[in-house]
């Protein structure tokens, strides 16, 4: 458990942050006006991509490559701290292919896809060739409890009918998206299991049938890649485009939302990071009733109480990803849970307080505030709600306390032990 | 201090619910439809403001009315339920000639107009052929702190010529927006009183040198009538122009605040109210893991936290909108500020209550939700930000403090008590 | 619900107040003396209740009172104002035959007594000289679902014969206590509604079998009259010591309830008001790094916290009492629920800011702010934990809710209304 | 800064947890019966003393040991998890030679004490057979501000002459207690630095003209050791009980403060997983309306948000830890207030929702629960206010910032870049 950037991580942390600051930070203004004047931008994005593949910063996040495998092979833990930088631009992971839904995706292709699936859609994927879309989210019921999911894939002799709505699809808009991995009800017998009636398939964005019906916004922000509503209307796809087994769709689920849901945590603790900046520089340089802001104790309270934050939750990050390197995914999804609600939560608290301190300003495009702090909010849903995580800390920690029933008597001084 | 309402209001309040709901809110649908598509909703507005007009439902915010003047003449506390129904949209206020920031403009020119003034621009707000705008806030200096404003207001012969850069101009972007009332600095001796040096001047909308820059988003969302970036480039406006007494336009922004802060007050609880609604509902209706979210007692506390909120605040504006009519503006300006405080802090809190129970749906644009949770953001700065008011309410307990000075003695227990 | 004191509240208040600052108030710290030396400082309190009843401050609680019966019959809204400055020293209820429980348990006497019940146990208790205890609460059950209560009352013959163990006896070891009111148990027909199990049966302290078992301390607190745990070992007493109708018991704890709770708020309140002046004297006295505790903008924004939520809660106790004034307790019953709930966690901050205040100084006994800031958190517990009222609440909600189905469609805005 | 336990300290760990399994926890109702009783329960500490350091579990916390001293030679982040299990017992850290203020005080004898001075003091303090006290808080000013402080320690001759007040003097009626170290004003030149202007005295407790005044209780709690108030009359000492410099009393107290604010940190933390604990176990056990306690959402929530607040602060601990046994204490100091302010909010918060699982038992003395919520509470002033430690991090932070002026200009959009 040793938290210590080793040499090759500090080597690779400095590369990253000149990258940032030298090739990235410069083109954001120029991204901004091409995503409001509703361009992709990718005149932007691509030759930044060639650049970053060139120097070797591709692909940081993906464990367990193979030989010949475009990118670094890095553990979690050794990915995290790169994260953290390229989160501080909300679009900068894109330029080293290390973008959601794209990372989960590619690495469920990696653990379940077949040779022909990995041609098809993983090594262009890995190549930042393409880009791809995970279809789960359903308007109509609670998707946090997955059992809920309604749309429809069935067998109809070499092929797989689906039909179905689904929203908050990142990614449908992207003009590179060719391909989505949709999670839907594949075993209609009335006794089935539960957790053993779904499956994946994968479905290319042009299959007849399949509609992009709107990109909904977050909280007024309409992302240029979309957070999609789709629609499957009797899409048709082989057999072939089965994704691990039939029926066996949520233990692939629960194998990618584990790095998923961390990458969006070390994403969030840099942007934390970046708000803190801003906010104690706005602190300096802003006077109100004739002394700098960061003069007076309540602000100069709310600048330490984000420092107590950001260090508290980078740390567990940390932890979790260590566990996750060392014990699997499966086995730290508590520490997971734990990560994402503290990510969560603290990206509106941070962004809160530093928007504060702009005053009117923050309220605006001008500053990356605004942005951050709604996505905060969404992140709160995004993989799963809050309430869903507690859950699952509460049950292992009652379950601990069930193993441990009856050692704690001697903790108690009852009666007879007042004179 | 009496809260019930007066049968009075009791029938304004059912007349006004009844208007909301068979004219008002089957309109809601093309008024975001046409906003949404760049056109300000005026076709939706026009027709539904001759029917309020027509029943009587008509500038119900303004307590000093003359003879012969439209309106219908209610104390704050009588008018607080009535804005509070109004606020569950958060374009209806305009149809019944009740909207920011027309309400402190009508105020201030009806307490400061000269009778020209009056003719010229209060009687046509007062009877909805125009809108106005305030223009206070600057995007270089903290304006919570007033005296740092820069704008220049400067004497030139019959004219004042004016200089400077305001944005947070509500109502810039309105078709019917032919005034602004402006704040600037015009008392350039070094050695004058700070609270002296300011003065309010009318400039029509068509002034040459005046120019809207951009309509600044609030946290994404680009409102119709516009939160506008605007410059006075030399812009010129006979002396007949000045608002009140030269150099006294703070005490002219004091009186303004007040009717001004509790009117978002009052509708934000009216917002906060249908959230709850709409929370309850949607909790009832929503399953997972086999029961109802309405059956989780964290989703129960969480209802039950938004009706504590919402009742004490309620209480609270009352009492303030009470202290308003029977001490005047400022001597309930730190009710003002508590309630101004509370309200806006309560709006994010329950919203995002709310908002939670929906899951994702709750970020989209589909309910009104993510909206008000943004603009209950906003309104932590709109009219002030929270520092500002806490500070306000902290002074005045300290000063009565001071005058109690001795007298808390007997309630210690010091050593010699203590055998 | 006119909230302002009326000619006559106003007179007892100013009364009231020069009563506690002459009277009360120089005896604190004799009373504590006593108190601290394991006396109960009956020599302290007896000549001031003969005092409070000459000058007509008695009983000052009970709205029904009949001619002749000894007191001033305030309805609650009344009593609310005079409550608070009583509740500003611990032990000052009692001086005026306001403390609890006998305030509740008049009442019920009041309410449900036979003619000689009234006789041998009201009119003592309304003229102060007995006290009494109310025993529902048991150590063994989670007695906020009081149909977990154990204590059994049997018939035999003439008698009821009660078994069981009580905690938590407010006033068990008060030097005039001489009766208890118990509720157990006394239908013992296993088909029989939960509602309608239980009785409430007087129990005279001198009962054979009746025996005390030991003085539980709340946060090392023991009090004077104490807060016991007591034991019933087949202790008789005649059928005519029943209270009310058999198997009605919590119909009589439900009536007992309201008014127990809401004097608590009010008490609550004065004791936060009482803080909030403390803090504030301290936090201008003392000095830190070069300028006053009260110069530092955190402090600041401590104390206007405070008195945000002060007015506040001081507004909703208000309306719930004139609720229960006017449509009874039982209506009002959501309403006492709500109160409980702000006030008791008002005081546990409102005191937590204030002891901050006081430094090191604020953790001894030489400022009543480490006691009240315990009282506070039990009162969290102290009829009814805070969950058991939230669910109140939240419950009312929904029941509205249900109510409500179908009418808020028109507040979204589906997809086809976003061209 | 790998938190990886070592064997070595694996070791240690699973034998002091079996020393408390098996010889402390069998003792503390014994413990607790001898202090209520009013006697300090030596007669249960002592031999597990002798049982302890004959197991080699002593002296655990002191880093720098020479060659013949007796103790384990463990870093600061190797004695965090003994710590740990040391304090799930308030009492249990002086059975291993490792409580309060004995550890800070052998840590500042060890670094600045003369040979004459260990001889006399450090030997029997490493060794259990005498205890100390630590004195610097007066009653009479913030003693936060330690330039506040006003005893007076004045040369005369080959003596300090010592009077004044100080108060919350730990340990001050153990019957070992045998030395006193007191900060001062020893430099009276009204010139002098503000921070070089006191010392540190040694002072015997048989010191004429030394008195212990009373035992402030710490809410209500009388602890056994007593946290005195404490004066000194004209009490002289030797010169040679000067300890370090004359007039850098400051700098030794930065010294001391590292390691025991640290310690008490290590020693909350495991409180706090005692108090889940209890609460997981009393969650399963109790029943409410029908099931368990453990199986309403907002209980679980409450136990999770236990979880996570637990595993960050520990992390964070470590971190601390680790970076002063890296850099050293000073370096250190803005993680050490970090640490400070998180563990003692965080005791509060865990203790409380523990409370309330426990219902009205968790008010009483029977469970540790309330006495660990008081001593949480203090700990808020103990070795310096939330305040003053919020200022440090903060101020750190926004060094931080001025180092970084101008950096941060590329995330910012402004107008121009919002076509």
């Amino acid at each position: 458990m040793d938290f210590a950037y080793s040499p090759k991580v500090e080597d690779l942390r400095q590369r990253l942050a000149a990258f940032m600051e030298t090739r990235v930070l410069p083109a954001n203004r120029r991204w901004h006006a091409l995503a409001e004047a509703g361009t992709y931008p990718l005149e932007v994005i691509e030759p930044l991509k060639d650049q970053a593949k060139a120097e070797g910063l591709w692909n940081l996040f993906l464990p367990g490559l193979k030989p010949g495998e475009p990118g670094t092979r890095l553990t979690n833990l050794e990915y995290a701290p790169l994260a953290e930088i390229m989160g501080r631009l909300p679009w900068a992971s894109e330029v080293f292919n290390c973008s959601a839904p794209d990372t989960g995706n590619m690495e469920i292709l990696h653990l379940f896809g077949t040779p022909e699936q990995r041609e098809l859609w993983l090594d262009p994927l890995m190549n930042g060739d393409i880009r791809s879309v995970v279809s789960i989210t359903e308007p109509d019921v609670a998707s946090s409890d997955p059992t809920n999911l309604q749309t429809e894939i069935r067998r109809d002799g070499d092929h797989y009918v689906i039909n179905g709505r689904k929203w908050f699809n990142t990614g449908a808009l992207h003009p590179l998206a060719k391909v989505l991995i949709v999670l839907g009800v594949s075993n209609f017998a009335p006794d089935a299991a539960r957790h053993e009636r779904h499956s994946f398939v994968l479905v290319p964005m042009d299959a007849p049938g399949f509609e992009v019906v709107r990109n909904v916004p977050i909280m007024n922000h309409h992302s240029p890649e979309g957070h999609c509503e789709v629609v499957f209307r009797n899409v048709r796809v082989p057999v072939a485009n089965l994704l691990g087994e039939e029926n066996k769709g949520f233990a692939i689920a629960q194998a990618r939302l584990g790095p998923g849901r961390i990458h969006h945590c070390m994403r969030t603790i840099g942007q934390c990071e970046l708000a803190l900046e801003l906010m104690a520089a706005r602190a300096l340089e802003r006077k109100v009733f004739g002394k700098a802001i960061a003069d007076y104790a309540n602000n100069q309270d709310a600048i330490a109480e984000c420092r107590l934050e950001i260090d508290q939750a980078r740390l567990l990050c940390l932890r979790t990803a260590w566990a996750m390197d060392t014990f699997g995914n499966q086995s730290a999804r508590v520490d997971v849970s734990a990560i994402k609600i503290i990510a969560a939560r603290m990206q509106t608290r941070v962004l809160d307080r530093a928007m504060q301190v702009f005053g009117a300003m923050g309220l605006s495009n001008d500053t990356p505030l605004a942005y951050l702090w709604t996505w905060g909010r969404a992140l709160r849903f995004i993989d799963g709600p809050d309430e869903v995580h507690l859950r699952v800390v509460a049950r292992d920690e009652i379950a601990k306390a069930k193993a441990r029933t009856g050692t704690l008597d001697p903790y108690f001084t009852p009666p007879d032990a007042h004179p």
